[in-house]
C-alpha cells in the first residue's frame, strides 16, 4: 500500500536552480492521499482538546481547512501582509535573503484556546515560528504543530522542538 | 438559529476605498460557522458523482480542502501564475484594471473526471471562469461551481449560469 510518502512528487530546480521541491499537489490530488494525510494529521491528536486550527498560506489552508472540518472545529488563516481584511497583529521573520511578514485577525483566537497549526511542510521553521508568535501574542495556547514533510537538513523541527513545541510530520526528505 | 451570512462581517473600504468586504474568516473561525458552510456547499450534490474538488486561490483551498475530504476525492488547486512547480496550463482573465494569469497543473485532471469548483466568492466570476477553462482544456467535466457568497450586482452568477454552468450560492449581498 503506497504511504504518503509515495504520492508526493519531487521538481528539481524549483523555485530556484539546485531545489529538489517536494509537491504535495499530488498527494492532494488523489483520493487516497488525500484521505491518507489528514487521518495521519489527526491520529496523534485523538482524545486531545483542540479548539481551532491554524493554517499557514497558502497549502496549509488545504490541509488546514480539512483537519478543521475533521475536528469540528473553525479554521484560523495566517497570511501574508496586507491579505487579511480586518485588525491584524503582525510579525516578521528571516527568509534566506531578507523579510517576510505574516498576519493574524486579533479577534481570530481567544485566550486559553487551544491551537493545532498545520502546514504541509517544514524546512527551516521560520513561518511556522512566527505564526506561533501571533497565536501567543493573541493568548492561543499551542498543541501541537503537524506538517505532511518534515526537512530534517534545515532544521525547522529541531528549531521547534527546541523551543518546547510538539511537532508531528508524516514523512520526512533528506536533502533540501 | 444563526445562517452563514450571519457570520460574515463586512469590512469597509478594503483592499480599496468604496469597496465593501465581505470577510469570510469570522464563518471559518467559528466551529458552526466552518461546519455549516460545508455541509450547506455539499447539500445539493448528495448523489451526483464528483471526481474531483478544484479550488482557487487562496480562500478557495479552505473551503476545498474541507469539500474534497468530506466527499473522500482528491483536490487540485488553481493557482496564481508561477507557484506551482510542474507542468502548467496557463489561462489569462481580465481585472477590472489589467489582466491575471491562473495556472493549473497539467496532470492535476484527467479527460472525463467530475469536476466540482469551489470558491469563497463570486463577484464578476472572472476567476472561475478562467479556472473552468483551466479545467476544461484538460477534459474534465464541470458538475457544479459552489460559493459562499454571491454579490449578484457584479453579474458573476448570472455569466456563468449563461455559459450554462450550474451554480450554487449560500447566501448574497447587495452591494459590491
Amino acid at each position: 500500500m503506497k504511504t504518503v510518502k509515495d504520492y508526493i512528487r519531487t521538481i528539481p530546480d524549483f523555485p530556484h536552480e539546485g531545489i529538489m521541491f517536494r509537491d504535495v499537489t499530488t498527494l492532494f490530488s488523489d483520493p487516497r492521499g488525500m484521505r491518507l494525510a489528514i487521518d495521519q494529521m489527526l491520529a496523534p491528536y485523538v482524545g486531545t482538546r483542540i479548539d481551532k486550527v491554524v493554517g499557514l498560506e497558502a497549502r496549509g489552508f488545504i490541509l488546514g481547512g480539512a483537519v478543521a472540518h475533521q475536528l469540528s472545529v473553525g479554521f484560523v488563516p495566517v497570511r501574508k501582509k496586507g491579505k487579511l481584511p480586518g485588525k491584524v497583529i503582525s510579525q516578521d521573520y528571516s527568509l534566506e535573503y531578507g523579510q517576510a511578514t505574516v498576519e493574524m485577525h486579533t479577534d481570530a483566537i481567544e485566550a486559553g484556546e487551544k491551537i493545532l497549526v498545520v502546514d504541509d511542510l517544514l524546512a527551516t521553521g521560520g513561518t511556522a515560528e512566527a505564526g506561533i508568535t501571533l497565536i501567543e501574542r493573541l493568548g492561543g495556547e499551542i498543541v501541537s504543530c503537524s506538517f505532511v514533510v518534515d526537512l530534517p537538513e534545515l532544521g525547522g523541527r529541531k528549531k521547534l522542538a527546541g523551543l518546547g513545541y510538539d511537532v508531528h510530520c508524516l514523512c520526512d526528505f533528506e536533502g533540501a
